[in-house]
């Protein structure tokens, strides 16, 4: 007797008609497990279907784990020993999975979105925020990029969406080359390795030089992002005081003296969070101690494209005669962050144990997005766009170091004055009120900073906090100066 | 007395011809350290140009260290401590870079590109290349995905290039879920994490739950890309042998029994390399294993889509009750690989933790990438392409197997009879070579194999090799197979 019936009106397809059928008697219990099911031949002459038919929805079964079978032979109800369904067993407490974390490298906590203040009403959209640290979106050069990407995928799509060269799209590593000995930089396309970003090359130098307990030499205050991964690679870090000139030379060689860092990380240009940008001299000396003690000197040029005001000198890596500098470059910081599109450059021995490294993690880069991005570099759009990125921003900075004059009590605040990039960092001589305190302060006054605290690997007592000009305009600069200005002036009293 | 001539018919910028002019002075010691310079506007009257052009060519002196100055003030010839040229001090050894690698990583090797014999005169172009596992780049839907790039990047190009959600690219993420869902799996989409293809997501389970000494179970042979990671580690790796259903499962439960193994990654469809499918109940009793000793079960769904004959059970993960499968998918292994996305499906405390180590890493992947794929595949594209590939696929593995039973002699070799994936996994029942040298061997006959070898963790006496059809037509298949059954009637005597 067979219990299937099959609706030929139905556009349930038979197979799954039969399929259903059986799922249901089994379930309802009026097929018990090692039941014997009608072979596929008998099936199909019984139904009047195509055996095929019947041999799909066996299939489908056995997938299910509903019955078993062998090639040729019957089919059989399977005992099912653990009914599937997705209900938790409360009675099973699930895996601690943060628990799981390897201890020493502590507990994670979920990646930092924007500063979003708990909900208060209207204040959302009247905020001018000087906290990211992000190109302001309303210049990007959308539509030329738009078009290279076309034009890649058009003339050699096939090859560039493979997996890529692991040292990154080799016409791309040229082009830098180029850029760079614009810069003074003197590196061939084989001594550069693209990355995921500067954050990428960050971790690749990590891992290629820094076991748990290493020394590195950080400025202090240095880049927050670059904080949590030298704790996680248990870095021992030290850090240098910033002074009007760039780090604390002094200092820094008496630490020379007793450690021997695994590196030096530092930014010469528009430092992180400070502005400072260091001089020739400060430069030579910096290189001569990594040269005399032969330590690995990480030179961040995160914004050396951004040197839109006087006087700005050489990268570090132009005067690398001993190849103890490894340059980091990026294009989050004038063109696109989205692209995920960063540099190193140092010696070849050096970039092929990044490469091997980066290779291991991920395979290589996005050769696609390298390849319109040379393109687009290659057109010029990208020398027109730093040109106009220094136009724009030669005034906003102008703007922005005006109203801090004009709108901070000197008495209370002290701040730097940049000659590129994006950041001023202010220094309040006092506050009643913790960095991160200040930051909600500040809410109150409509204008969203960064607390300075995030940037130092250790606490600190003093206050301070960093403004980024990067995504506003001059009217919005004005009006956010101000509105600080106004809320720095209440503190006191 | 002014030493300098400018000439106004040169095209060098007069502001240069005045930097280089007292550049060649200094370094000739006509100027001498603390050679006071004329003021600009001093120098400006004298030869008769703008001010400004004489303030540009001290400013680029002091940007390369020959000169001091403070504002409104002269300048100097600056005193050099060590000139700056880039020759190499041949007596000055270089740092070695690869001595400097943290040493208990072991010394890495250069990234391993696609294997390339010696220059052997005529062999390139006519080889059969059977070892790569990677997409045909003849069918890949270029155009479709173009098309998506640019509507994305017209809609909303702004956003997309900026930095992204650290977990990707929330749309993605929900097609994700949804399509998990065709194969039994239930996740929502803040339990999927995009990734920089599957690689990466190793990379960051092994982050988060392996420190030296952890021990990880492996299937042996397992995915050879796995293996330098799992090292880098210091995972203790426990190899547990494959049978014809999946890894032995009776010595998995021996290892169970003294070892807590931190993960045990498996990959139950068309294992990499054996082309292996686990059954229902081999899937059920791993699971349940791993439930019993609450070991997380990574489970590496790189060709979940690439189901085209007979029976595939469903994901492990599909049976998740209590949470301990991570569950890996590609987009790498059916679509393009030069896009770099893959994800990871698990418990949302697992995600987390995982998003902000992806996140420290290199905050976050390629958002215009990730909405393209997405565009792609809400249009159908992805449907279409997937249900392409299972019809060529399918033609193409039963013309590999058709061949391997012709062309390969029984006696001498052995071979896995996928149901789906690309590989097809062979074993010489004797072979005078080691593993490598039998792929030398193979290319004397035109064609290329990926020896064994490298998909074991440690060495093995069993001369097996791998064979991809991924990117071979089905003329290609069949000469190709014609090729190595010739090779191996002929390595007997």
């Amino acid at each position: 007797m067979n219990m299937i019936e099959i609706d030929r009106d139905n556009e349930v397809p038979i197979f799954r008609q039969i399929m259903d059928q059986i799922i249901s008697l089994t379930d309802r219990g009026f097929l018990k497990p090692g039941t014997k099911l009608f072979s596929t031949r008998e099936m199909a002459d019984q139904l009047d279907v195509n055996r095929s038919t019947v041999y799909r929805a066996y299939q489908e079964l056995w997938a299910l784990g509903y019955i078993e079978s062998k090639p040729g032979s019957y089919s059989y109800i399977r005992k099912r020993g653990e009914m599937v369904t997705l209900d938790t067993d409360p009675n099973v407490p699930k895996i601690d999975w943060a628990g799981r974390a390897v201890p020493s490298r502590g507990v994670l906590s979920r990646p930092a979105g924007p500063r979003i203040r708990k909900a208060a009403g209207n204040e959302t959209t009247s905020h001018i925020d000087f906290s990211p640290l992000t190109p302001d979106r309303r210049l990007f050069p959308i539509d030329d990029f738009r078009k290279c990407l076309n034009s890649v995928l058009r003339r050699k799509g096939r090859l560039l969406l493979e997996y890529g060269d692991p040292f990154g799209y080799g016409p791309l590593r040229e082009y830098i080359a180029e850029r760079l000995q614009q810069h003074g930089v003197v590196v061939k396309s084989d001594e550069i390795l693209l990355t995921s970003g500067s954050q990428n090359a960050i971790e690749l130098l990590l891992k290629f030089l820094v076991k748990p307990g290493s020394s590195v030499v950080v400025e202090s205050p240095t880049y927050s992002a670059a904080i949590p991964l030298f704790r996680y690679y248990q870095a021992e870090l030290t850090g240098i005081g910033m002074k009007e000139d760039g780090m604390d030379l002094a200092a820094l060689k008496e630490v020379v003296k007793t450690e021997s860092p695994a590196m030096i990380y530092t930014m010469p240009n528009f430092h992180n969070p400070t502005g400072i940008t260091t001089s020739q001299i400060h430069r030579e000396i910096l290189l001569s101690i990594c040269e005399k003690y032969r330590i690995p000197l990480v030179e961040d040029g995160f914004e050396e494209e951004m040197k839109y005001f006087g006087k700005a000198a050489l990268p570090i890596k132009s005067m690398d005669r001993h190849r103890v500098v490894i340059y980091l470059g990026t294009f989050s910081k004038i063109l696109f962050p989205g692209l995920r599109i960063g540099w190193v450059a140092a010696d070849r021995d050096c970039i092929e144990q990044l490469a091997a490294l980066k290779f291991m993690g991920d395979l290589g880069g996005n050769n696609v997005d390298q390849a319109a991005l040379n393109l687009f570099c290659r057109m010029g759009h990208y020398d027109l766009h730093v040109k106009r990125m220094h136009r724009i921003f030669r005034k906003r900075m102008y703007t922005a170091l005006k109203c801090v004059k004009k709108y901070f009590p000197p008495d209370s605040a002290s701040w730097t004055r940049p000659i590129g990039g994006y950041t001023i960092w202010v220094m309040l001589s006092e506050s009643p009120l913790n960095p991160e305190a200040l930051a909600d302060y500040f809410e109150d006054f409509g204008v969203r900073i960064r607390p300075g605290n995030s940037h130092f690997h250790e606490s600190t007592d003093n206050c301070f906090f960093r403004l980024s000009i990067s995504r506003l305009s001059e009217p919005e600069i004005e009006e956010g100066m101000r509105r600080i200005g106004r809320g720095i002036k209440k503190l006191r009293g």
